[in-house]
C-alpha cells in the first residue's frame, strides 16, 4: 500500500480553507495532519468548522506544526502578508507549498522559485483553481491561433460590481499571445445603441451579463466561415476549486521547482 | 376532398418571392395560379427563376391577373411602393392580401384596415415571417411580467453593419410593456473596460455579438432567484420564413379583417 | 397603507418549508402569523428553524391556530395525508390554501373544488412551484403547435435515479395536445448504439443526462426548415420556488375557485 | 514575394472539390493550375463548374496534369479508389498529397507514409477537414484527464440516417484513451422510458438530436464537482471544411512524412 500524503493547512477556518478540510478527509491518498492559525492554539479543527473524522490540532505557530507534524505539502489559502511567510516556512522546511492566496507579484514568485529550484522542491501558486476555467482559458488560447475571431461573453450574479470578470481579461490576454491581431466585424458597423458592441480588447469583444440566478459562467465563441467552436465553463459553488487542489497537491510531489498558474501542470 | 388554395405572388423573381413560390408548389394545399411583375407579360415564371412544375405566367398587369386567375391569396414581397398599389388593387377585386414588404406606416394600416373590415375582407401585414422569432418576441413578453431582470443577446455574421439587431429592439421594446421598470445589474457597478455592460433599453442590457459563421440568433434570458428561463431563436436560412408565410396564407382565409404583424394570429 | 397578507405554514420546519418562511419574512407584504406542526406546541418558529425576525408560534392543533391567528392563506408543504387534512380544516375555516404538497389525485382535487366554489374560496394546489420551468412547459404547449418536431432534453446531477425526469415527461404530454402526431427522424434511421436516440414519447425524443456539477435543467427544441426553437430552463436552487410560491399566495386572494397547477393562473 | 503554392485538384466538379477550387481562387497564396478528371480532357475547370476568375484545365490523365503544370500539392476529392491511385502518382511525381477522400485503411497509410518517407515528401490525409470538429476532439481527449464523467449530444438534420454520428464515436473513441474508466450515473438509475439515458460507450453517454433546421452540431459536456465544462461545435455549411483544407496545404509544405488526421497537426 502506498503511503498518504501528509497535508497541514493554513486558513482551514476560512471559506476556502474549509472546504480544503472537507476535500482532504474525503480523499483516500490524503491524509489531514494540522492547521496554521492565529488563535485557537492547540485545539482541534474539527470543532472549529463543525466538522467530524479528523483528530488533527491547530498551531499557532506555523514551525511547530511542521515539526511536530512532518507535513509533505502545505495548503494555503490565507491573506497576502500570511501567505508569503507561509511559503518562506514551508521552503526553510522542505514542505511543498500549494498556494491558493493571491497578491503574489513576479518579483516574489522568482524569489521563491530560485530557493525552490536550488533545494529541488516543488509546489503550485495558483490564483484559481477551478481546473474547467483553467482549461478554458488554456483551450483559447490554441484555438485562437486557427480562429482569430473571437468574442468573449461572461456571465455572473447581479451583486457582481466590477465589469468584465477578471477571468474574462485573464482570458482575452492569454488569447491576445496567439491571435493574428485584428479588428472585427464589419468595418462600418455602427452601434445605434452605445454600449451593444461590447469592450473592446484589441479587435475582440468582451460582453458581461449580469442577472439573479447566475453563478459565474463563460462563454469564448470562435467564428469561421461556415462554422462556430464555442467553449464554456459554468462554475456552480465553490467546491469547484477542490478537484484543482487536490490536482495540484498531488502534482506538486512530483515537482522540482515553483510553478506559477495550474495551466502550466495540465498537460 | 377540399379545394386547393388559389395564389399568386408579386415579386416572383425576388429571393423571398422565389423561395415562395417553391413553397408553393411544394404545399399539397396550395396552387400557384400566376405572377405579377414589371416585365416578362405573359411568360412562364418557371422560367424565369430556373424551377420545374407550374405552367404559371406573369401578368404585368395586376388587374389582369386578378381577373385571368382569380386568386384567393395574393402574397407580395415587392417594395413599399408597389406593395402598398398591390395591396389596393387586392381590396378592390377581393383577394386576401399576405404582405412581406416593409415600409407600411401606421397610416397606412388603418387606411387599409378600414376598407377590408367593410369588405369582411381577411389579410396579413407582417414585417418578419419567422414563426420561431415572432415566438421568442411573444413569449419574453409574457416572461417579463413574473421575470423583471432580462439581458438580450444578438448573434449575427459580421457583415451585419447595425447593432443591436432590429429584432432586439422589437424585443425590448415589446418586453418593456409588461416588464415592472428597473435598473438592473449591482447599484455600484463598474465597468473596467467601456461598453462591457452592453447597450441600455430602460435599464436592460443587449449585447451584439458579431462573427463568421453566425448567422441570425437571438437569446432572451431572464434570470429570477435561484432559477434563469432562456428563450432562443436561431434563424440558418431564409426558407425559414417560409413556415409563416404558408400559416399566414391559410390565417388570411379565416380571418375578416387586416391584422398587423405575425403575433397577432398566433394564439 | 394596505394591510399585508397574513400566512400560516404547515411543514415549517421541512426544507420547502423553512424556505417559505424565510420568504414571508423577507416580502414586504407579507406576515407570518404562525405555523401548525405535529410537535412543539407554543414553542417559536424561529428556535426551531435558526432564523430571526418572528416571534410566530407552533401549533399542533390546526382549528386552533385558524381561530389564534385568523390567516388569510395557509401555506402547505407536508405529506398526502397532513396535506388533505389541512386543506379541509383551511376550507371549512375560509382560509384560502396554498398547497406545494403532492399526491392529490383528480378526484381529491374535484371534491375540495365543489367546497369552495360553493364558499367562493380561493387557493392554489401546485406540484411545481418553479415560475421558469411552468413557463417553458406553458411556452412549449404553444410553439408545438407550429414545430410539431420537438426533442427534449433535460439534465440533472448524477445522483438521480429515475429517466427521464418527471417535469419532462409533463412536458412532452402537455405537448402532445397542441402537437400535430408525427414520427421524427428519418424513416429509415438505424441506430448503431442502441439508446442513441433517446427515449419515444409519441414519436417526440426525450434525452436525459446525468453529470456532477449539473443541477436541474431542460431544454426544449423545436426545429422548423431552417430555424430552430429553443426554451431553457436552469435551475440553481430550491430557492427557485420561492418567487413562484409569493406568486400563489397573491393570486389566490383575488380567486374565488381551486386552481391546479400554477400554469393556469399565469397569463 | 514569395511564390504562390501551386496545386491542382482532382474532384474538381465534385460537391468538396468545386469549394476547393473556390477556395484556392480567393487565396492569396495559392494558385489553381489545374484539374485531374475522368472526362472533358482539355476543358476549362471555370466552364465545367459555373465560376469565373482561372483559365485552368483539365486533365484525363494524371501523369500528364503532374508534367505540363508542375504541381506543389494535389488535393483531392473523389472515391477510395482513385484515391489512392492520384496518392501513388503524386508520390511518384513529388506532389505533395492532401486527401479528403475516406476509405484509407491503417495498413494503406502505412504503405504510402513509407514511401514518402524514403523521399522525405509531406502529405496529409485527413477524414475530417473540419477544424472547428477537430479541435472539440483533441480538447475533449485532454479534458477527460480530469474530468471522467462526460456526456455526448450531436444534433444534426432530420434527412441523416445513422446514430450516433461517426464524429461523435472517434470523439467518444479519443476520450476513452485519457479517460479513467467508469460508469457514470447513479448506480441504480433506471429508466422508465427506455432509451433516455443514450447510448453507452464504455459508461459515457451519447445523444443523438435529429430535427429539421438544424444542420451538424456537436456539444461535449464534461461534469465536476460544481462546475461544467462544455466543448461545442457547429458546422453551418460546406465552407467550413476550406480553413482546414488551406491549413493543410500549407502545413504539407513543411512536413517531411505523411500525416494521417487532422489533429496531429494542430498544435
Amino acid at each position: 500500500m502506498t503511503e498518504k500524503i501528509k497535508i497541514a493547512v493554513a486558513g482551514a477556518r476560512g471559506r476556502m480553507g474549509s472546504e480544503t478540510v472537507r476535500m482532504i478527509l474525503n480523499h483516500p491518498e490524503f491524509e489531514l495532519v494540522g492547521a496554521a492559525d492565529t488563535k485557537y492554539d492547540g485545539e482541534k479543527i474539527a470543532d472549529k468548522i463543525g466538522i467530524l473524522g479528523t483528530d488533527a490540532r491547530i498551531y499557532t505557530d506555523i514551525e511547530q506544526l511542521f515539526t511536530a507534524t512532518a507535513p509533505d505539502v502545505l495548503i494555503d489559502f490565507t491573506n497576502p502578508e500570511s501567505g508569503k511567510h507561509n511559503l518562506q516556512q514551508a521552503i526553510d522546511y522542505g514542505v511543498r507549498p500549494v498556494i491558493g492566496t493571491s497578491g503574489f507579484t513576479n518579483e516574489d514568485v522568482a524569489v521563491f522559485k530560485e530557493q525552490m529550484d536550488a533545494k529541488k522542491l516543488g509546489g503550485i501558486i495558483a490564483p484559481n483553481f477551478a481546473i474547467g476555467a483553467v482549461l478554458v482559458m488554456k483551450f483559447s488560447q490554441l484555438a485562437a491561433k486557427y480562429f482569430p475571431d473571437v468574442e468573449i461573453i461572461e456571465l455572473h450574479h447581479d451583486k457582481k460590481k466590477d465589469a468584465p470578470s477578471g477571468t474574462a481579461v485573464k482570458t482575452a490576454e492569454l488569447i491576445s499571445k496567439t491571435r493574428q491581431a485584428k479588428i472585427q466585424g464589419a468595418p462600418d458597423e455602427k452601434e445605434t445603441l452605445q454600449g451593444a458592441r461590447g469592450a473592446d480588447y484589441e479587435g475582440m469583444r468582451i460582453h458581461s451579463i449580469r442577472l439573479p440566478g447566475l453563478i459565474a459562467h463563460q462563454e469564448v465563441l470562435f467564428g469561421g466561415k461556415g462554422e462556430l467552436l464555442t467553449l464554456r465553463h459554468d462554475s456552480m459553488d465553490r467546491a469547484s476549486f477542490m478537484t484543482g487542489v487536490a490536482y495540484a497537491v498531488k502534482t506538486s510531489m512530483a515537482l522540482d521547482t515553483l510553478v506559477y498558474g495550474l495551466e502550466n501542470v495540465l498537460d
